[in-house]
């Protein structure tokens, strides 16, 4: 019996799942379904300090822990995938990644080869919502991207470049635009944020603690992304600002999953990550402006979630069958 | 002899002046001219890191090194005047920077009772543009705040909430406006930020590096507000989107201009800042929204920047006339 362990580094927590390799591929055969054996550890939310980001501390903290907690299962991993938020663009280098994996795994399992790749969450994400499929995944958590590929030939990113570049229909996105109008209306300069404003104070305090909160804060994306569920709340009261901002989060996504979508690939589009399941309206905005622009695309419901999708990347490392391709994906083998 | 001391911390970088006092308030008295003493320090731009700001520790620096360079001036200085950034925000408590800037006077001037007043940056913009004088000083820097007082009885304070959460027409403010179109057209997403993209790429080099750059930097909103003056140039080009955001500014500012302007005060205005002088008519984007939208307000010249006012402050705390009146201004007498 041997194992595959998967790892999902996000800016709201980070998990790890064991399961077993599901190396006879016949779904009659009930010992090898995938989530017979998948057990899940939670981890923090990940930070950015003017050290970098806290991925490969996360990550190495969930190798440790799995090894801890599940100790016979462990010592018979036999590939290891990781998917991770900003990794293309936060750390330094990321096949330093796959190398300190591969170093916790000789000093926790000795004398056992572990395939091992690394690769964005964008990538993991699209696994997990394919299954392994070629299509575009629009994922939507504290940030956003999308992303068209068949893991093989097409690689088309659009954004995910974090809350002051874009992440544009994302959990930080919203609540970012939610704060401006909340603010705006705290000021005096327009007051059809009133409804957001004391969502903004029952969430935050006063007006003139939230700067210190926030700006000081490593994580001040998870702390955006946490106030966009307020925003969803006072949008479903009918609130036409809060309304207007998560209809918009449903456009912007539909712009980018519509840029990610190569020619090359199947018309399939499946829409993941929490804001399209926390109400006021995103997901039903999102196919809307979907079918308006590409009335051709098939939008798909998601077959799993990132930390599938770190699974299957972890069964493809096990098999050598993944290629590393910068700034996407790293692996050993 | 005595002296007073200025002192103005920005996010785009600090300053020290030194002047005679001008107790003899003939104008006729030259050796009474205000600037006929002063002399400038640059100091370090400010960040904002996990700690909190570094105010203090820029103004303290700034005393040590005025007390260097001056040191027959420094040790008959009489009153010091600080006006900070995010002083009322970010500082901890601001009345420990007055205790510790007498504790820095108890040290380096030993047996001398110092005036001291901190405020913040608005106010001392405010009592330089305006002289001293009561009306509406908008100040668009790094940050945007407008600041509608007499430094008596009114008191109204619009923005100044930082990049993330307004600023709006700032310089941070007008960056962040325009990488984001600059990145929607590297997405494929909407070609119209193409000349941003150009420019934006000029200054930071590949889209892939840009959160690298941006995210780990602890005075992220000064390389955002960087950005700004290549954002004047692209529009005093022609170009549409960068014109836009620039005229955007200029109404964003007019807003918060207004929302300041106070029954009880003047109808006076005065525009300060880098931004308004930088180009690419932000200046006169600003003076068109504010007369359309208030035609009986007056737009004046400023009569002097923050360092001057910082002086004023000076002044005033070393004659016992600063009273605290939190959040705007902290005073020992």
């Amino acid at each position: 019996m041997t194992y595959l362990l998967g790892i999902d580094v996000g800016g709201s927590g980070s998990r790890v799942a064991l399961r077993r390799a599901a190396w006879v591929r016949d779904v009659s055969d009930v010992s090898a379904a995938p989530d017979a054996s998948r057990l899940e550890l939670l981890g923090d939310r990940i930070g950015v300090t003017a050290e970098g980001s806290t991925v490969p501390d996360a990550v190495l903290a969930l190798i440790e822990r799995a090894a801890a907690e599940w100790p016979d299962e462990f010592a018979a991993v036999e590939g290891v995938g990781v998917g991770a938020t900003g990794l293309a663009t936060l750390v330094e280098r990321p096949a330093d990644l796959v190398a300190a994996v591969e170093r916790a795994f000789a000093r926790l399992a000795p004398g056992r080869s572990v395939g091992v790749a690394v690769a964005i969450d964008a990538v993991t994400g699209h696994l997990g919502a394919l299954a392994g499929e070629g299509g575009v995944v629009v994922a939507l958590g504290t940030g956003a991207i999308a992303f068209g590929t068949d893991c093989r030939e097409v690689w088309r990113r659009v954004d995910g470049w974090g809350h002051l570049l874009g992440d544009r229909g994302g959990a930080a996105w919203i609540g970012l635009r939610a704060l401006d109008a909340a603010v705006r209306a705290h000021d005096g300069v327009d007051p059809a944020g009133a409804a957001l404003l004391e969502a903004a104070r029952a969430r935050f305090g006063e007006v003139l603690t939230w700067p210190s909160q926030l700006y000081t804060r490593a994580d001040r994306a998870g702390v955006l992304a946490g106030f966009a569920a307020d925003v969803a709340r006072v949008a479903e009261g009918g609130d036409p600002v809060a309304s207007a901002i998560i209809a918009e989060a449903g456009a912007e996504a539909a712009r980018s999953a519509i840029a990610a979508l190569d020619p090359a690939l199947p018309g399939r589009v499946a829409a993941t990550g929490g804001v399209f399941g926390a109400g006021g309206g995103v997901a039903a905005a999102f196919a809307r402006a979907l079918a308006a622009a590409r009335p051709d695309v098939e939008l798909v419901a998601p077959a799993g979630d990132p930390l599938d999708g770190a699974l299957i990347l972890a069964e493809r490392a096990a098999a050598a069958e993944v290629t590393t391709h910068v700034p996407y994906v790293w692996a050993n083998r």
